[in-house]
C-alpha cells in the first residue's frame, strides 16, 4: 500500500501507537506478547468451552445457593472440570457459609381488590409463622420517603416501597434501587412495621419476583420481608391509587439453619520468570436458588475457565501465574471472599493485578482500570490490543465486584472489561436466570476480551505498582 | 391539486374504488357510512378506553377461572361496566361452567441430575395423591412418536413431551402444538403411562409454564399431566442425552368440584331499520388462574367494548343492531358459548354476522373472512375503508373463534379481523398475562380496526347471506 493513500484514521493509529510506545523507556509489550493476545482474541470467537461450562454447570447442578446440596456439588463439579481442563494446583480453600432456607412465600392483597401475586422472600428473612401477617399497608417510595413520614404512620403496618430501578448499562440503576432490599426491613422495623413488600430490585416487565440478601441491623426487631414482580407492583400501586384502605397478606416459611462448611475452588495457570506473582481471576460459583444462575454468577465462572483455558493452549506460558477463583457464598455476605482473603493474609501482596466476572454473559463493551496512574499506559495499550471488539476506553476509577473487595482494599490494581449490563437486571436473582438467557456470541466475546487483557495483564514488562488510594466497591 | 400531479398510487386507487363500485348493483355503502367508519378508525387511535377496561378487569378482578371467585366478580363488573358506557339491554345469559382447582403442583428430576423446575398442572388434570409419583421416564417428541413405540415401552412410566411450538404469526403453529396439551393425557394413559409431562405449548424463553385445558378420553385411566417451560424442557432434554436414565417427580392437589353457575354478560347497541338483525361481537370473560387474562381475553372483551362504545358516540345508530356477548368459560370447554346457543336457538338466523377477538391485544395485521361469495365485494369495500391501517387482505376461508363456532356452524359469516399472533404465545395461559404486556397503541390500532368494520358490517346495504359450507374453527 502506498503511504500517501493511507487513510487518515489508520495515519492517527499509527501516530497513537508511536506516542504510547515513545512515552515508555521499553514497550509495555513485546511484539510476541501482543500477536498471542491476537490470537486468544480469535480463538474465543470461535471457542465453545464457556458455553458448555454454563450449560454443564446448569444442567448437572442448577441451584447452589450457600450451604445447599447444588453448593456442595458445585465445588465438585468445579473441581472436576478445571482438572479436566488441565489447571494446575487445583484446590479448595474453605470457607464457612450461611444456611438460610426459603421456604414457601405466599402474598396476596386482601382489600380492596383481592389478589394473589407471585413473590419471593428476600434472602435471610425470618419467616411470618404458620398464620402469615394481615395488616393494613403504606406505601411509600423508598428510604427518603419513609423516614419523612409522620411517627406512627408505619406501626403494626406492613410498608410497601414502590420505587421502581432504572435501566443503564454499567449498572448504576441497580446502586440506588438496591437500599430498599438491604436496609429496607430494618428501617421499618425500627418505625414500628410488621413486614415490608419491596418492588423487585429489576427492570423485567416479566412477572419475575426477585431475590437477594437482606441486611437486619442488630438494633431493630427482626420482619420478613419479599419481593413482588414489577407488573404485580404497578397493580398493587393502583390498588393503593383507588383511594381505599389496602390491607395485605403476608406468609413466609423461610428459616436460618447452622452455617455450612463449603469452599472456594482455585485452580492455575501456572507462572514462568515471575510465578510469584498473581493475576487473580474472579467469580463466584454460588448462586440464588429460583433460577439456576446461568447469568449470576455460571456465566462469570465460565469466562474466567474458558479465559485461562484459552491461555493454558498458547504456545507460550504466561509470565505471571493466572489463578482462578471460583467463590463460595458471594450473594450471602461473601463469607467465602472473606476466607479468601484470610487464607492469603501474608499473600495479598502478591496478588498483582485482579479481574472479576459478575455481571452476566456480555458483551463486553468498556475497558476501565483502576490501576496506579504510572500503569495506565500499559492499560491504554491492552486497550488498543482489544480494537477489534470494539470497547468504549472507560475511566481509572472502576471499583472491582464483591469478591475481589479485600484485595482492592489492600491496594490491588484492577483491570474491569465491562460487561453490558443492560438487559442483566431483567433477569437477575430470578426464577428465570436460565441458559436460555445466554447468548453464546455475547459470551465468546466476553471471553475474548478477558483472555487476551488477562493475558496482557500476565506479560506486562513492567510492575503492576499498588494503588494508593483504594476505594470499596459499589454495592 | 392539478390531476397530472397524482401520484400513481392515488390514481390506482380511484381505479379500484370506480371498478369495485360499478361491479355492484348499488353502493355497498352510503357515503355517511364510509365517512362515519373513517371517524370510528381515527378516534379509536386516540380513545383510552380499551385500554383502561383492561387495567380495571385485570386491577379488581383479576384471575376469573370458571367456577372461582374471580369469575362471579368479572361478570358483575362486566354488567357494571356496560351499563356505564351506555350499553342497552345489558342482561346475562346463565350458563354451568366447571369448577376445578388447581392446587400447588410439583415438578422435579430425581435422576440423573436432581432439579426442581416451576410447572403447572394442565387443566381439567387429576391430581396425584399426597405421596406424588416417582417413576422413570420416557421422552417423545409428540403423539406420533408415542403411538411408534414398541409395545409396553411406558407402561408405568411418565411419558415427556419435548416437541416445541413454531412463532407464526397467524397462530397455526399452536394449532399443530397443543395435540399433546389435549390429547396427550389418554394417549399416554392407554398405553400404561402413570403420568405426562409436556414442554409447554409456548414460543417464550422465559421460564413460565403454560397451562390450558387437557381432555381425557372415556376409554382410558385419567393420569396426572403437568407442563414445564422451555428453559426447563430443553434442560430436561439434555438430562435424556446424558444416556443415563431419568427418573421424574411429579405432585400435584389438582381436583374437581361440582359445577357452578355463572353467566354470558350481553349489552347492545340497538339497531334502527335493521334492528331485528344482529351483529355480534364475542369475547370471553373468564380467563386461567396463573396470570390475570391481560391478553387472554382481557384484550378482547376491551377491544370488543371499547369498539362498540365508540360506534355508540357517533351521531347516527347503527342500521342493524350491534351486540356485544361477553362469554363465560372458554377456556375449559365453551360451555358460555354452548348455552348462548341453546338459549338462542330460534334466534340463531337473526346474528347475521360475527366478530371475535380472542388472540390478545392487536395490531391487527389482517382482514379475512367466511362470508357468502355475493358478499366478498362488501368485505372487499370494508378492506379498502381500513386502508390507513395497513392491513393484509386475507382470504376467505377464515375460521372464527371457539365461542362463535355454534353460530358459524348454523351458517352465521364471519368478518375476522387478524390479531397478530407473533409474540402471542410467549405469554398466553401462563403467569406473565398482565398488564404489562398490553401496548396500548398496538390496542387502540386493534379496535379502530374492528370498531370501523363492525360499524361497516352493520350498516351494509345488501343482505348478508349464510354461507353454505360452514366449518368448525381450527383447536
Amino acid at each position: 500500500m502506498r503511504k500517501q493513500n493511507l487513510p487518515i484514521s489508520a495515519v492517527l493509529l499509527l501516530t497513537l501507537f508511536t506516542t504510547a510506545t515513545a512515552a515508555d523507556k521499553a514497550p509495555a509489550f513485546a511484539r510476541s506478547d501482543l500477536t498471542a493476545a491476537a490470537t486468544l482474541r480469535e480463538r474465543a470467537l470461535e471457542d465453545p468451552t464457556a458455553y458448555q461450562l454454563i450449560e454443564s454447570l446448569t444442567t448437572e447442578v442448577g441451584p447452589r445457593p450457600a450451604g445447599s446440596p447444588g453448593d456442595k456439588a458445585a465445588v465438585a463439579w468445579a473441581v472436576r472440570e478445571m482438572t479436566r481442563l488441565g489447571f494446575a494446583n487445583v484446590h479448595t480453600v474453605e470457607a464457612m457459609v450461611p444456611h438460610w432456607i426459603r421456604g414457601e412465600a405466599k402474598f396476596a392483597v386482601l382489600a380492596p381488590y383481592p389478589q394473589s401475586m407471585p413473590t419471593l422472600a428476600l434472602g435471610g428473612s425470618i419467616g411470618t409463622g404458620s398464620e402469615g401477617i394481615d395488616a393494613d399497608a403504606v406505601m411509600v417510595k423508598d428510604l427518603e420517603a419513609l423516614a419523612a413520614l409522620p411517627a406512627g404512620a408505619v406501626k403494626d403496618k406492613i410498608v410497601f416501597f414502590s420505587n421502581r430501578m432504572d435501566r443503564t448499562r454499567d449498572g448504576s440503576g441497580y446502586g440506588k434501587a438496591v437500599a430498599v432490599r438491604a436496609a429496607g426491613p430494618s428501617a421499618a422495623a425500627a418505625l414500628g412495621a410488621v413486614g415490608i413488600v419491596i418492588r423487585s430490585v429489576s427492570t423485567s416487565n416479566h412477572r419475575f419476583p426477585h431475590t437477594g440478601a437482606l441486611r437486619y441491623s442488630a438494633t431493630a426487631p427482626r420482619i420478613p420481608a419479599l419481593a413482588i414482580s414489577n407488573p404485580d407492583a404497578d397493580a398493587l400501586v393502583r390498588q393503593f391509587a383507588s383511594g381505599k384502605p389496602v390491607r395485605l397478606h403476608l406468609d413466609s416459611s423461610s428459616r436460618d439453619l447452622p452455617q455450612m462448611r463449603s469452599a472456594n475452588v482455585v485452580g492455575e495457570i501456572a507462572g514462568t520468570d515471575r510465578a510469584d506473582e498473581i493475576v487473580i481471576l474472579g467469580a463466584h460459583l454460588d448462586s440464588w436458588d429460583p433460577g439456576v444462575g446461568a447469568l449470576d454468577d455460571g456465566a462469570g465462572v465460565a469466562i474466567m475457565m474458558g479465559a485461562a483455558k484459552l491461555i493454558k493452549e498458547l504456545d507460550a506460558r504466561p509470565r505471571r501465574t493466572i489463578r482462578v477463583v471460583l467463590f463460595a457464598n458471594e450473594e450471602f455476605g461473601t463469607s467465602g471472599s472473606l476466607a479468601y482473603v484470610a487464607a492469603n493474609e501474608t499473600n495479598a501482596p502478591r496478588h498483582v493485578l485482579g479481574f472479576e466476572a459478575d455481571f452476566g454473559a456480555g458483551p463486553v463493551w468498556r475497558l476501565s482500570s483502576r490501576v496506579n496512574p504510572a500503569q495506565l499506559s500499559a492499560v491504554d495499550a491492552i486497550f488498543r490490543a482489544l480494537a477489534p471488539l470494539k470497547l468504549v476506553r472507560g475511566n481509572n476509577e472502576a471499583r472491582g465486584g464483591a469478591d475481589l473487595e479485600g484485595l482492592v482494599l489492600r491496594g490491588m490494581p484492577i483491570l474491569e472489561p465491562g460487561l453490558d449490563g443492560t438487559n442483566y437486571f431483567d433477569v437477575h436473582h430470578t426464577a428465570n436466570d436460565t441458559l436460555a438467557q445466554v447468548d453464546p456470541k455475547a459470551l465468546q466475546q466476553s471471553v475474548a476480551a478477558f483472555a487476551a487483557s488477562v493475558w496482557l495483564g500476565a506479560q506486562y514488562s513492567g510492575t503492576w505498582e499498588r494503588v494508593a488510594e483504594p476505594k470499596a466497591p459499589r454495592r
